[in-house]
């Protein structure tokens, strides 16, 4: 095992060692000479100065007559002055101004009289209506300051001011090596135990929006020879090198001998979370320096690295400074404990909830690539902090536009794919619709809202005494009120079995003999399982597999299709998904909890307009197992 | 002419018209299917669905053993329970989990004893360490809903979802017709009269950066068959036709006609200013709806009819929302004045000095490409209103990152090249560092620095009476104080004329016979013309070509270098870069007068850095008359 790099130095330590040791190396960018209508968003290498005016000359900036304005003095509207053919020239606009002349008067202003002479009834002021020349550029102005970015409107004052080509930074070619023996390219069946190789398109995409070629190399066999080889081939063809997986201390990890056998490794091992397991280095040739960096292998882990350490590395071949993002302080939903020992970085949903900011902690799981689908920012627990309490403030990093925050309307609480329905029929009709979801359970759902960090949120909570679904929890939980109860469907709960149901499920007795799937603590389903467990005289101890939690219905399902578990409780609409056999037990209430200043906000009543539309029912209709219960009528 | 469609539409009705019109002709996306790797920025046609589970298997998450969990049970540090081989699997991380095992111990808790046997000192608990089916995406969920911009990470989790291809809004195709017998590609000696075509490049990053493709066609004259032609060929060609230039009701405005031919004209003219001419139509042939428009020919006026008009029409092609750019409250520096029939936009400068937004209006010509080269802002004046009083409050829509505005260092006084060589050594030494100038002269830059709206300005005020720079301007302007005098260098004055000086120009008495150039009211220079004409005894009335103003000593410098002025004052850096002569008259003290507050403001520090570097020496000597005078001490 090579643990002999392994460090655990902080973030800012590392990211300060790295960069001086490229920089003591000598890294630079290169440039090249382009057309400056290609320029379009590339890095000027240096100042840009004009080579014309722009105008180059003096211009009518009206249709009419030029003149010298000394033959206008004096005309009046009740005495005014005539020039004859000679004394004026009739010009258009962008006309060069003729010789002799130093005002224009526009056409409206002009009476044609007899023989090409023409009235006046003011007097012109010299230089008036004319663009003098270098109005808006004069030659040898600098035009913009080495590294900007240029934008069209800068190609369009460039070309004004007769600059065709232009040096830019040369984009770095970055390769992009995928290691490891389980990797198999993207595919639609994969076998058990292969891992879809993913990781170097997100990686070449965000290169890309960074500026930068990406060459993405073959996988290569977790071989020691073969990764050496492979770095050094693409250190001696391309300007950056990522090696990705396989720089954790495992078994396997052969990127730290890979990159101190080509170049020099400067650390291996950083005090963030997730991400440690990153590798630095650099390898030199020929006065060119090529940084080597072995990458994390799980996708989160590689694209916090990314952002975090190899950004800072590129900006100094790309001479970009585009980095930071917008920090916001928002109010953390739940205790976020983390380790004294590593900066963690923790992709956080957020919201506005009627003016509150509220960040809501995401799955934490470095393998999780869907967090970074789902994030609006990213919460950091520094080093040598325990984390923050809930309720408690704290900086987050936003990856998504404040302006598209403060619209969203955000849905937390039970899992059901008809919420994910009703989100696309609003953005099929209304592109700027804004609402994110998140499945936290019915009685998650509830305890945010009463948290004030959701706007509203699936539910379907059993009393157990009553048979009535939701109300006795809002008038326990909202005692005051606040709150509105709005129907939206009946749906059939029931087992998902395998199809054909081979075990011979029936019923919930039958479950002491399989092993069951769970739903997470709080979910209605779980709550809806434990009261029939009560019903048919049996414990959650009498059931094998009790203790195995999913968070949504299809993720059961995928467990059952998997043959992992025998049985899972979920809804008809999963089952069908996953092709499974499906036992009906109950016909459930699931309505949507809202608070009452909810109502007046323009997304949710999008929402509840499409819940009533033809559209909606006919998704319902497709997933299968709901009938409809008046959506959108108020039920307490 | 063609005044018949000429109308002054408001704005949101003229949008709304359009769109109207466009949603009921039938217009439509089209889409295609691509690869899911090549799809980063496309735009989701339709909500993508998980194919496949993530993880798609039970998957071990540590290197260690698999086991069933309840072989463990009762194993404390004082009482290890051994397991026999066949009990457990050696596991890596990414292996699937081994049949009837439901739990992973890593291998740092695991102790190897004989025969293959080995020892645990604490229990599993079930599906510890393992990355359930479905734990990041189960199959069957919704990944993302319609109309979703797709990212390097949706990338990743479609691909690891098993969803290979994607059907995207396929880029409609834009055609962008240069009109106008005028027009000369971009060249670096055109003639007078010659209008370099830069239009067409700046439309074309424009609409690249919202998603299309774009076509530009070649230069088409102004005649009435060769433009409907174009307009005809490209309607059948494209998705949209923007035809440039000739939409004004000049004397040669074809487009309109054209586009009655080809299609059907909706409006033509809506009450913007800049931007006013535009007509909007739209084709309809075979089902198919093409929009048709008559951009204005004037840069500033196409690019925000581009922006006002064409990107709605575009989003209801391209399916992405992103256009509102974010709203802040300014103070605006000096009284607006706009014409009540219009809504006016005028770029301006934003700056934050010492906690308080302040938008500087940028040269409002329609011609002056430039101030959006410049512009952090739009400052839009309602139709109906006069405008707006200096120092109120304006909405501004922000071109440029609130973050960037925030640090930025703004420099507002007299014009010097060394100040745009100073910006240029800061970001050659920071990529960071963000520092703006504008040129209002030294007096504008004096008021400027009062009111508040900027950090600093180059100034050089000579004082009549004492012959003295600056100082006795500060006393009497800040008599609390609160600012400060920068030493920076002394620069050689004097007039520039033709190369030879073949009108024997040598000294001041001599403007009384040739044509002046002048600067503007307020500048440095202007005030030491009139105190030299005063020496002279001679006025300003006696001086041909004094009201000529120019607002920098480049733009003067042109105006000579073209012929159409004798003489003008300035200082030897521009009469260098336009190989003039020059006739020295003074060695002036351009000091930089700095607000107090400033001399804390880290740009600041920067500056006085780079001021004080070599590097900036090299750079006087290179722009030439310049002569260090101990930069960056304080004389006042």
């Amino acid at each position: 095992m090579a643990f002999k790099y392994l460090s655990n130095i902080p973030l800012a330590d590392a990211r300060s060692l790295f960069l001086e040791a490229l920089i003591s190396a000598g890294l630079r960018s290169e440039t090249e000479n382009i057309k400056t209508v290609d320029a379009n968003h590339r890095i000027a290498a240096k100042a840009v100065y004009a080579q014309l005016s722009a105008p180059h000359y003096n211009s009518c900036a009206m249709d009419g007559i030029a003149l010298n304005a000394s033959l206008s003095y004096g005309a009046t509207d009740t005495r005014p002055i005539t020039l004859q053919e000679g004394q004026f020239r009739w010009v258009n606009t962008g006309d060069p101004l003729p010789a002799e002349c130093d005002a224009v008067v526009m056409v409206e202003d002009v009476i044609e009289v007899d023989n090409g002479a023409i009235q006046l009834f003011a007097a012109a002021v010299p230089w008036q209506h004319i663009r003098q020349i270098g109005e808006d550029i004069a030659q040898g102005d600098m035009i913009i300051p080495s590294y900007t970015e240029i934008t069209p409107a800068i190609q369009g004052a460039m070309l004004a001011a007769g600059v065709l080509d232009i040096e830019v930074i040369k984009k770095p070619v970055v390769a992009v090596i995928p290691t490891g023996n389980e990797l198999v390219s993207p595919q639609a069946d994969p076998q058990e135990g292969n891992i879809i190789e993913f990781n170097s398109t997100i990686i070449k995409g965000m290169l890309q929006d960074w500026g930068c070629e990406a060459v993405v190399y073959p996988i290569v066999r977790d071989e020691p020879d073969l990764i050496t080889e492979a770095v050094r081939n693409a250190s001696e063809n391309c300007d950056f090198v990522l090696l990705n997986a396989g720089s954790s201390a495992g078994k396997k990890d052969y990127s730290v001998d890979a990159i101190g056998e080509i170049g020099e490794v400067v650390l291996h091992g950083v005090a963030i979370r997730p991400g440690k397991p990153v590798v630095l280095g650099f390898a030199s040739k020929d006065r060119k320096v090529v940084p080597l960096v072995g990458l994390p292998g799980y996708p989160v882990s590689a694209i916090l690295v990314m952002e975090e350490l190899i950004r800072p590395a590129m900006n100094l071949l790309i001479k970009r400074d585009d980095q930071a993002k917008p920090l916001v302080e928002a109010t953390v939903s739940r205790r976020l404990t983390s380790s004294l020992k590593y900066l963690e970085f923790i992709r956080a949903r957020v919201g506005n909830v009627n003016g509150k900011l509220v960040a809501v902690p995401l799955n934490r799981g470095a393998g999780v690539v869907s967090s970074f689908v789902k994030a609006d920012g990213i919460i950091e627990v520094p080093q040598n902090t325990e984390g923050y309490e809930a309720g408690e403030k704290v900086p987050v990093s936003l990856v998504r536009k404040m302006k598209d925050i403060d619209k969203t309307l955000v849905i937390t609480g039970s899992h059901d794919p008809l919420i994910d329905e009703l989100i696309d029929l609003m953005k099929m009709k209304w592109l700027d619709s804004q609402v994110v979801s998140s499945h936290v359970g019915s009685l998650g759902g509830l305890m945010a809202l009463k948290r004030g960090e959701s706007h509203l949120g699936g539910t379907h909570l059993l009393d157990e005494e009553t048979g009535e679904y939701n109300k006795s929890y809002v008038r326990r939980y909202f005692p005051e009120g606040g709150v509105k109860l709005i129907n939206c469907v009946y749906r059939s709960q029931g087992l998902m079995v395998a199809n054909g149901n081979p075990l011979n499920i029936a019923s919930i007795s039958d479950l002491e003999r399989v092993n069951y799937v769970n739903r997470q603590k709080g979910s209605g389903t779980r709550i809806l399982l434990d009261y029939l467990l009560k019903q048919n005289n049996l414990e959650s101890a009498q059931i094998k597999g009790y203790e195995r939690e999913e968070i949504t219905h299809t993720a059961v399902a995928a467990a059952v299709a998997s043959g992992t578990a025998d049985a899972g409780m979920g809804i008809l609409a999963a089952a069908k998904i996953y092709d499974l056999g499906f036992i009906p037990l109950v016909h459930e209430q699931y309505d949507l909890l809202v608070a009452e200043k909810t109502l007046a906000h323009p997304e949710f009543k999008r929402l509840l307009a499409v819940m009533q539309s033809d559209e909606f029912s006919q998704r319902l209709e497709k997933l299968g197992g709901y009938q409809l219960n008046n959506p959108g009528e108020v039920n307490l």
